[in-house]
């Protein structure tokens, strides 16, 4: 089994750490401080503030390198891989796959990357929080351009499954603009939703008689500020693509409450749309090979299974 | 106890009518179709078809009748009660409180009537999904605006009291706008966040990926059309005010998020708006005295305890 180096021990590495080590890898891991990587040894795993020893390990070991640090520290990291293990195995655990391709092009070119983004997360943070099950029975995308090596790309499928996460494919501007319209987007709607719940006439009489539509609907704009500012403006030019076609809609619904008094349109397709998302629920895992002659024919392949709802099911060794 | 008569015994209606009966008070009601009529008699209660009989005995017993059929069958109720019962001591449960009262004025003129609004409600619908617990906890906003009648505001109260829910007082304009901006609103929302997240690049990778926040964001998208519908239409110019708010604040958004890539603003108003709803969820309840030389004077006083987030507290007798 491939070895793991998890740059960046959180809750999402960490949690990637401890399912790698519960599957019996040779793992370790870098923390930012000696706070958390003394709490991670205390724990008995393997994790410490140096990481270039973390990455001249990797080199020697052909291990894989997971990196699951903030956007705004990506740059450093991938320059100390530029400079140790120019050529490792690279994927990464960060919510958009188009800006950390392009910065893996810039600072650390030689790297047989492969993106990923595994689709799961709670209010907590830290190497306290994580939890070798937090991804079991969530999407895990692993990024299938054209050109990315396939052997790699599986390397990054099965430690997904190793951590219980289903494999969903997909070209990294398709997973950006998909998660602007399914997650990004969602948390702008709840945090207006809830200031403008707020900011009526300048009382509470709104919030007091607010129940479970707007409990609901504005459930994740109780999420800490800083949390979300790290997704959505990681994620700007895809989010500004959803923020707009949301506002095409509002604004026709809008022209049609004024002129008509009629809000079918919206209310219909709204319901339809609610309707299609349960009928996904349900993946089909499919048969993919990554042997071939025609590797991009194959990456193709993936993400047309992606785009169709479904996952990769995990072959037999 | 004050007699009740409640016209149309559906979810609402029904549930009102069993309350009242298990408070221990003379009550019975209409309903629209015989099989409704003979359900509610099978299950031991006093309904029937005959609305002209349910109000002449309203007349004789100078009970409160309730009106709780839909917004579009109402303008032919009022007109019963007009000829029948005219100054009969008249609330309703109906979801907009202006749209009632402007047509009180136009078909009961002479009706003592203090708007109300229990707010509650399930996924089901008809007297069978009835229940006498189902305002249990929930608000029940009663109209305080100037000039109603005290004594009937005082029945009101008590229904509300007897059928387990909370007695918040507002004018009925501010009713409107509230509702608009914590419920109506967040329906249309919901309606178009699915729309975003179901319309995408034409295939299912969005609506695959879609985790907790799409879900609890576009849950109530999953109700009945018709029933979004029925509410939303029905408070139109309030919810135009609220959709305008929404718009002017998603506006800015896109305008920084396309200028400056920032979303501080958006993403911290949303927070602190939570942060103030979760601390608005335990009202105070006031004592107040319904006597006194200047009517006007409670009134107003009941409304500001509404606009406070608390509530009127039940009465020693």
């Amino acid at each position: 089994m491939r070895a793991v180096c998890v740059l960046g021990t959180g809750l999402i590495g960490g949690s990637v750490l401890r399912a790698a080590v519960r599957d019996g890898r040779d793992a370790w891991g870098t923390a930012a401080s000696e706070p958390t990587a003394a709490a991670a040894v205390a724990d008995g795993f393997d994790v410490t503030t140096d990481t270039d020893a973390a990455l001249r390990r990797a080199a020697e070991t052909d291990a894989l390198v997971v990196v699951a640090v903030p956007l705004t520290a990506l740059d450093a990291v991938l320059a100390r891989i530029d400079e140790i293990a120019p050529d490792c195995r690279l994927t990464d655990a960060i919510s958009v796959k188009g800006a950390v391709a392009d910065a893996v092009i810039e600072h650390a070119p030689q790297a047989r990357y492969v993106g990923g983004h595994p689709m799961a997360g709670t209010a907590e943070s830290g190497w306290a929080a994580g939890d070798a099950d937090l991804f079991t029975g969530a999407a895990w995308v692993v990024a299938a351009d054209d050109g990315l090596d396939l052997d790699v790309w599986r390397d990054v499928a099965e430690l997904a499954w190793a951590c219980g996460a289903r494999v969903v494919p997909a070209a990294s501007d398709e997973h950006d603009l998909a998660v602007a319209r399914i997650s990004h987007l969602p948390h702008l709607f709840a945090a207006v939703l809830s200031a403008v719940g707020a900011g009526g006439q300048g009382d509470d009489l709104a919030l007091s008689l607010a129940a479970s539509s707007f409990a609901d609907g504005t459930r994740v704009a109780g999420t800490r500020p800083e949390l979300v500012l790290a997704m959505c403006e990681g994620n700007r030019s895809a989010l500004l693509a959803a923020v707009d076609d949301a506002l095409g809609r509002l604004g026709a619904m809008r022209g049609s409450l004024a002129s008509t008094g009629g809000l079918a349109a919206t209310v219909t397709n709204g319901y339809e749309g609610r309707q299609r998302w349960a009928s996904t629920r349900e993946p089909l895992a499919l048969p993919v090979s990554l042997d071939g002659d025609d590797p991009d024919a194959v990456l193709a392949e993936l993400r047309e299974l992606g785009r169709r709802g479904d996952v990769v099911e995990p072959w037999k060794n």
